[in-house]
């Protein structure tokens, strides 16, 4: 995979994306967005990485949509620009395509397979915010900053980051930092829970990974992604009879695979020892599942 | 507008409410619900109008439904009064008339393109405490008492609160709330996460005025209104991918104004001058969005 | 009825229900599931209790499925057990004969008329802690430990717990909580808003029965139990009109009972006695509703 506007890193089960335009403080580009987009979907098919980190190169973590970029103030293909008049009718076919970057990158983000955490170095505003809002955990360094400035420059929240935030910060909170489109600074970010935890800067990376390591060694790889798509999908359906309906199937597949040896493993006071692959031994039903939770 | 329950002081861009039966601690009627329910709508062409405030005169914000007007007690309209039979069939398109008076002022203000923040100067019992849920921000006196009191007079949670209050102090805070039917004092709120910030009694309202400022001025009209709903409606969708449908269309439509001149603005280092009206300004498929929303 | 894995015991009004295999560390097993799922049930038909107490006897709330017993690790009927060629079609009826039995009690507890509270007397892990999420409050005593374990034997979250874990304590949290599969003492579930207070042992069920007592005695019993209704609902719905359909047609039926003696009590400065049955006093339309809600 051909990569110019960030940098891979697989250590020990870990990848780490780092975002690596720093002459331009990592600002957000098509391309940029392309390869996230493109890094959460192959991961999915890369069973030696359990867990994603993604931080950024030099100062910042990303300030956002570069505008420096003619045309790129954005992200929007201009080539699909619809008129006001077929803006009228949400169900034109043509409006689908109308498809904002950012909400490219978090949705995959929201269908990948591994946890995510986002290790946010330096400032992370606008869709360098909103980015990590489809993440599983924020860690900040004491220096980062966080804005949702997007009432700053006239334009509207992105990146699906209406239907993330208030599920991290509550309502009211998540209100108010839209309405102001306040930057806060790291603790005033852990304040409000939008932030897990502030670390030096230099100690930022270890504990992204050491949170990593945590949530995923030594854990059945398809029990482990498909415990973070029940988390989201199954929260957000109108009653818990649908999140009974999947977990009932996932607890019996699981049975048959990794939770047998789980059960042995307890049974025999030793450590289990997991085969399940999240590339190729996601249940049969995976694919309906994930496709349908669109509707309630 | 002639109102005789309420009244309407617009100052600087911000438009105070003020319930006006202080004799009656503001008690809540029919009158009073009708003449909200009509503020809320039609602030939504005042293009002079950036936030609302709701307060109360004298010593209460609302003790609630005014219980010594004879036949008001709950406030629904008698001649609609349907029988137990009736009632057996969710669906019978007589019982969709019978409509809770508190929930057609909280529907209005969830439609409201406007930030509002309740100034609560006293007691809000009641509807006086649940009408208060659908705004974006409460703020207390230290003499304010806030309760969900319903459980105390033998009738149930009221004005769509069930929806809102475990948006705001999450489910448990919610269910220990409206079964033990306590009015809180304004510490208690605050520390509960119902109330925001507690004041002096003669700095409420310029502390809501500074809230309202804060989030609206210099804003984009059209972008805050946009915001407001997209956190509500697209947060109770049951994927964000609902969210990045409306998201980025709602980008592109802000880019070709508001959006264009804050990125100029941005670039040639000077503050934005927005021009969007939220009166005649939203975008081609706001109708069709907000209306369609009741469904998952 | 019947009951060898728990006791049953009525006093004021209070049904404590004390999971009792505590050689098994009242290990779960598909009897005391249907055990359970048949005291939720048949307590909507008991006028004489306000309110349920789960609690553990002997040293353990419940280590969660007794993994001793022959076949029983995952709790599924194995008659039913789908080939995986049968588990690619969500929507075959045989499939929908796949139920997890944890579900199947915390289905059943959700359903209930009744305020339910966990007294989390010792460990409460798997079974043991994702049933008490469909409760209504959690109070530990000072000894208790609270991990959803599952990833530790290769399998996922079940009993619905995906759908009430995030309620209660917000997302991060619960996504770190299911990831690592910690187990957290009483300070630490309490400081993460998973349980509502701490106590001594002798302490708890006071404190249990205190808070039952507080939200139920001299309430309306319809009026509580559709309060508990509404609030999980109403609060999944995708919009507060959903809300708002049902609230009005909940404060008509109630102003014709409970809600008229409530009033009048207020009017004459006594006490309200209150005299509807939850058992045979729902309104009309509740069996529809309740029926309805699992689509948004």
């Amino acid at each position: 995979m051909g990569l110019s506007t960030l940098t891979h890193e697989v250590e020990d089960g870990i990848l780490t994306v780092t975002l690596r335009r720093p002459e331009k403080l990592n600002g957000f580009t098509v391309e940029m967005a392309d390869e996230l987009e493109r890094t959460f979907v192959e991961v999915n098919d890369r069973d030696d990485v359990r867990a994603v980190i993604v931080t950024g190169s030099g100062k910042a973590f990303s300030v956002g949509m570069d505008l420096s970029v003619p045309g790129n103030a954005f992200g929007l293909d201009e080539s699909l620009q619809p008129t006001l008049e077929d803006m009228a009718d949400l169900d034109d076919p043509g409006l689908q395509k109308v498809r904002d970057t950012g909400g490219r990158v978090t949705l995959a983000i929201h269908d990948c397979r591994k946890p995510v955490i986002a290790a946010i170095n330096g400032t992370a505003v606008g869709i360098g915010a909103t980015m990590t809002l489809a993440m599983d955990a924020r860690l900040a360094s004491d220096v980062a900053r966080v804005g949702f400035v997007f009432g700053r420059i006239g334009v509207t929240p992105e990146a699906a980051s209406t239907w993330f935030l208030p599920r991290i910060v509550g309502m009211p909170t998540a209100l108010d930092l839209v309405y102001s489109a306040d930057i806060l600074d790291a603790e005033e970010a852990k304040a409000c829970g939008l932030v897990r935890s502030v670390h030096a800067p230099d100690e930022l990376l270890g504990a992204a990974r050491a949170l990593a390591d945590r949530w995923t060694r030594g854990k059945s790889a398809v029990g482990t992604a498909m415990a973070r798509q029940m988390m989201y999908r199954n929260s957000a359906q109108p009653h818990p009879a649908n999140a009974h309906r999947v977990d009932s199937l996932s607890m019996f597949y699981m049975s048959l695979g990794d939770g047998a040896e789980g059960v042995a493993a307890f049974r025999e006071k030793r450590a289990p020892e997991f085969g399940s692959s999240a590339a190729k031994g996601m249940p049969p039903f995976y694919e309906d599942w994930v496709g349908a939770s669109h509707q309630g």
